[in-house]
């Protein structure tokens, strides 16, 4: 991995025509291309509108191979451009098993790995649980990095993001960058006191992931108002302020409300130079933390 | 637990003697007392200047027994004042065993429980390893909540503030609230933009256990330049910024860098309205955790 890389990522609205939203990831890669970005990181189930806000058997059929046409277009431009992409489908492994699956792309290699997501939330207007079978684990391997020629990524998504221990997994398993591809926003009547706690806390605990395993963290998020068609609700502001930050936990990069992009260059031996100041790793009490794999203590 | 709960902590300048030390938090203890509190929470060894600038074999006669005269001192504040009172004790357990232990005292019961600190730092001007013996762990037991008259107290110190393990521990063991007394600060030669980095960095990582588990979380920080009595460093520039927060991470209560006592109301029915929310606990992926207790998957 080379000490500085430059890294992106796309903030966008999305459609429930998959070729209008990948038109609009396809525009912003390729502008993130001519500043010679090498890895950008596209947000949560960028390929069509947030579908989860209802249940419906038949949006089922939006879901996709993970080398299906939408994969496939995404290994191209991966190609094209000479990037790594990092990408997130809604895939269909077998008829009854379905994914929100995260797949990296590096440059000609084509497809080097995916992660499906770990923590599946239902709640009302994310009603995942229905949609997506949870990865799974064998144990010890549910949280693997995906290796990558600009290194190796951490790649997690959304709901991952307030687990610590996914975190710390991928940091253990040598993860050199933390990548999040989210979908959330604001159930609309929410006053703006609350709505101001859910970002900050959203912002937060992602750049606590940072802090805590001394790894530069990427978040793409989605931006702008999608209805619920059923009805329901008022649909889903979703709030953007997708970010970068750094080891300490340290903004980089932070977008606003609207489609945007953001580009950096990333420092990467600031990683290791933080954790021998402040060498967390060193300290972890691995001899006290069995009760970790348990429910709740009572 | 009651639904409101009124909260203090003191932050302040510390000496090498007791007396003056000592005097000064009994002193911001009666002022809080005054305002009606029923908890309050005290700095990392709050008694003394911080000796753990430099080692000397000497300073070991700081050390007392948990209810030596400074133990028996806060317990009779915590019983006059009738408050609940988490102090902090550089403990002398036996012969060549101290620990740097958190001490709870409840009205006129006395010291209801204490937590010894289980992650010990050693960096430049904070040689803790060398005075501190870790608390133990029977593989399970290392982190655990002390039941008071205001609820159970997840108490941790200082460094363990950097592991999202040890609070989630707590979370998990029922604890209603987090509470750090620590001890950190700058070296004088940094220059400004690592201040700020460090200072947010840690501000962010204990607010995140408040959003990680919806839990309340109180810090005490020291202020105050102390300086290096072997001469080898500029001293440490303790930072303050003590805080109290919600269960979403929200600041309620912020200190700046001089002498400081906070004092709030607490919501606590907030913790289980944003559990019921962001629903964290029932997703945790407790069949893909085991390895949180490796020092690294290599």
């Amino acid at each position: 991995m080379s000490t500085t890389l430059k890294v992106g990522l796309v903030q966008q609205t999305a459609w429930p025509d998959k070729a209008e939203s990948l038109a609009a990831s396809e525009a912003a890669l390729r502008r993130l291309a001519t500043d010679g970005v090498d890895l950008v990181l596209l947000q949560e189930l960028h390929a069509t509108h947030y579908f989860c806000q209802y249940e419906d058997a038949d949006l089922f059929e939006l879901a996709e191979p993970l080398d299906g046409p939408t994969g496939e277009r995404l290994a191209g431009l991966a190609a094209e451009l000479d990037i790594v992409l990092v990408g997130s489908l809604f895939e269909r492994r077998a008829p009854g098993i379905y994914h929100n699956t995260a797949v990296v792309y590096d440059r000609q290699q084509g497809r080097v790995g995916h992660y499906r997501k770990m923590h599946i939330p239902d709640d009302p207007g994310f009603y995942e649980k229905f949609y997506f079978t949870p990865g799974e684990s064998d144990g010890s391997q549910g949280f693997q990095p995906i290796e990558t020629s600009v290194g190796r990524l951490g790649v997690l998504v959304c709901w991952d993001q307030w687990y610590p221990e996914a975190a710390r997994l991928m940091a253990l398993a040598g993860a050199e960058l933390l990548l999040y591809p989210t979908a959330i926003g604001w159930h609309p009547p929410d006053d703006d006191a609350e709505k101001n706690r859910q970002r900050e806390a959203w912002t937060l605990i992602q750049r606590s992931h940072g802090v805590a395993n001394g790894l530069p963290v990427m978040v793409a998020n989605r931006v702008g108002h999608e209805p619920d068609r059923s009805g329901v609700s008022a649909g889903i502001d979703f709030w953007g302020g997708s970010f970068i930050c750094g080891p300490q936990g340290e903004l980089l990069a932070h977008a606003g409300q609207d489609d945007e992009a953001l580009c950096i260059e990333l420092d990467l031996s600031r990683s290791e130079h933080t954790r021998r100041m402040w060498p967390y790793l060193r300290d972890r009490r691995i001899d006290a933390y069995g009760d970790l794999t348990r429910r709740y203590r009572d």
